[in-house]
């Protein structure tokens, strides 16, 4: 699927009467698996690129070219649309701006950006209880930047609303979101640790928008609400942002375990994918095929 | 580590009273779990490479570029010598001279070459039994132009032999590892299907150099034969090639259903690593401390 | 420009009333300054970027990946559309195919891949005077395989004909040119050594398909034929493939013969681009206003 | 040249009787060039790379990882030193740290990090007279923590001084270069705008270490003075950071004017380097004969 029905799938389903399931992807197999296990997006996580790609703390250490290129290689594995966790835009408006034209221009369907500082804490690092965030004019600046520079109509913008998390309650969290919408941004991430969701009712009652502008979700930190309870709160889209990454690492943790200890291939056969279904997964019988047709000649 | 220390290592390692045991990484954080579970080098597998980077079959469509990148990032997540598939050096005689001077020059400890033609099969993938190798003269000429623009003294070249996964039998394998070593390999990896092992056992006994070129094993097809058997009958060097990368796509496959059928977070949250374990790997607090420390100043 | 409007520019040039003129860039800021000339189009050469990027000899020795991430500056320095020397696709069938999706995906305007074998020759190195090419087959089986994974209606594909630089003659060239239209190619790329024109007239004349298939020359070897003379000969585009890079290697040559004789920067101030010309030629002063500017808020 | 002998040669040569003559390189052919006509070192520009390869103004937008792979092509086209402009380091103190692991690991000899906020501008930009700096400790402290890091010993930090081009005066460029001394500099680049050096001057006579610690001129903005005029004055190193760059944008710019003009080849042969001296310069013979040459084999 090329990149323009991609972002048309991603637009109808935020529109939509149902809400978008999107799972975080770390690396190209996984967008495949997430689109074979019946989702509607992909997330490009930056914890899950800086953690599985880079062996590195979620701390801004990812350039944005470390991020494009993760990207890429992840929308390339999949006819879902992929959705790219961009942090803070690394850097200051200029770098937003590079950041929004890089993205659009590989063909990704949306970009996420946030109100944090750079360098930023990753969200659900515990650590102290008001954080920094841009000022929120500063941010919406960016964010109407970002949008002045786009080339292709359907390109997502979502502003990622850091208020709540940080600390800033629920009244500037709406001041943002409706300043980020004003400047043109597509789409609102709002992001909490409340595991109630007490803080998120309250945004979503106050917030003159709820309904109108597609509002994302990421349950990392409230796991018990799931996709549709937080569809009636108001959310259209919702994000599984790093389970695959972590089954992944635990996984990997108890087959070195075993292997470890026994020190014999055998002792892990049994809980592992076999190598004829990672051929399957990757279609080399096909591609095999393909290679040796003759068929192809007149 | 640097570069010379980790060579120096692999090099001992090779000379060594005990096995040495890698194991391979698809991606940075896999190369620093192998480390912290006690193995004693990494592998850099192109099978996996090509699976999860790009969800790709493994046919030779990943680039040198490619794995060059993957490698220098699993190298860099760990303190063990890291050593790369470099499958059949990614085209002819001044390919192979370009991949090695790359690889050398990323700090790269080890490059393994195999005598399959380009473009090539993967090696565990069932087809005919009759596999098309490089002519033994031509590959231990390229071999020696490799060696000949080595620019320092500790890289380490392993030449693959596919004689008897090709189904040529002991006696070319026997005279391809002695060409090879002529033309300069510091070490041999005997691949092979037999399950039962007979066929290695065969090179082994028949091949003048075993006990005197370090050999190396990977075991994926004879999961039986244990580390330190495969080390008695004269191997120097196991490698688990994708036991790791196998166990990856099990467990997202396990949490992908799991959310697809729930859709709540919850659902999976025990079964993968937690949030917080995942800032420990990748040392957060430690990064934070050292970002936030005045201590620094004098 | 976004990638499907400079597609339909460079469809829509192929279909005029006057010659496509593409001038070679191995850098970005050489694209730039080819729209800023006034020419058509940007032609990304193989030959220029292994020579400047990677000061290599043009035997293959850039990967897919290299030219890939070439290309992708070059195009993103310009609104013109981009044609890329693929060389030969970068290996067999299935490398040809994956490189057709990469360039597509990139947002590239067209590739061009040449019927030589993998590795090969510079074209323009003079060498033994026949060399092997691709079967006529083969080659048209791997333009149907590429064609059929295309995703967007207007990516064009350039077969490029070696046959008579190799010494096949006028006939072979025709063949070669027929399968490779009937296989799907969009244009055909004619290749000559003749300074005379006579070979490619004879070509120009014998193919039935000249005037309704766009022709593509590249006089490097034939200087002295302009432009309008090319187009009036039958070619819808011409391509100066190297001058810029040639131009700059004799500039920076004469530059450093300069600075080493006189040791200082004075002696070449007067004969380079002064500092305010290359901070207008990449906008600096625009790139500021808009970091500063406070209009974009409301 | 390997990466341990190149960092000798540039150490040596800063304590050695006479000047290093360093020279801005954009691109891999531009730093064999270098080698070739006699320089000592090469200098990869922040500003040549920005310009040439993304067409972009010198505003922070080259990310790390762009400069580091401009980088590792440049170093590898030498025998030379290589030292990188690495603006501000790329972020906070962690993004420093990460920079300076990662040219570390590449082989690079030598980084230069100023003093400038993240995003900066351009040294030589026309704009305000008083531009905000890097608190002293901040960078103190984030020189110190690269230096921690450092894997082998011959790796040398530049901290490049913008106290005098930021307007703040000889005191405050003394204190800044102790300061990063202390913290473990192994050299200061003192940048000034002022033609008559009499601002230079300044810090030369004041600042205690000159003679002790290693000073790196760049003479753009004062290029009357030659490299040996600066070496009695006290600097070790003198570099001609952008002199190629500025070369090769106007012999590009007169080669398409001509081409545009003359729609022909050859107008513009006699100007540029030929397609012979081409091949020369990057060994194309040689390869081929490396390629070709039985005389491999035993």
């Amino acid at each position: 699927m090329n990149a323009g029905e991609k972002r048309r799938r991603l637009r109808e389903g935020l529109a939509g009467a149902s809400p978008v399931v999107a799972v975080g992807a770390h690396d190209a197999l996984t967008a495949q698996l997430i689109e074979s296990y019946g989702f509607d997006c992909v997330w490009v996580s930056g914890f899950g690129v800086s953690t599985m790609a880079l062996a590195m703390p979620d701390l801004n250490l990812l350039t944005m070219s470390d991020t494009l290129e993760a990207a890429r290689r992840i929308d390339a594995a999949t006819n879902l649309p992929t959705v790219v966790d961009c942090d803070n835009g690394f850097g200051g408006l200029l770098n937003v701006v590079r950041t929004v034209r890089e993205f659009e221009r590989a063909g990704i369907s949306a970009v996420c950006v946030e109100d944090n500082t750079f360098p930023k804490r990753n969200s659900l690092f515990q650590g102290e209880s008001l954080r920094e965030l841009l000022p929120l004019h500063e941010q919406a600046r960016r964010i109407r930047a970002a949008k002045s520079v786009q080339e292709t109509e359907d390109f997502v913008f979502i502003a990622r609303v850091e208020a709540l998390i940080a600390g800033y309650g629920v009244q500037d969290a709406c001041d943002r979101a409706d300043a980020y919408v004003e400047a043109g941004a597509d789409a609102i991430l709002i992001h909490s640790r409340d595991k109630s969701l007490a803080e998120i009712e309250g945004f979503l009652g106050k917030w003159p928008r709820t309904g109108t502008v597609p509002l994302v979700a990421v349950p990392t930190l409230f796991p018990a609400f799931g996709v549709d309870e937080l569809f009636q709160k108001g959310f259209r889209m919702v994000i599984f942002a790093n389970q695959a990454m972590r089954a992944s690492v635990q996984a990997i943790e108890e087959t070195l375990r075993t292997l470890s200890e026994s020190r014999r291939a055998a002792a892990v056969d049994d809980s592992i994918a076999s190598v004829e279904h990672i051929f399957e997964l990757v279609r080399t019988q096909e591609a095999v095929r393909l290679d040796e047709s003759p068929g192809l000649v007149t």
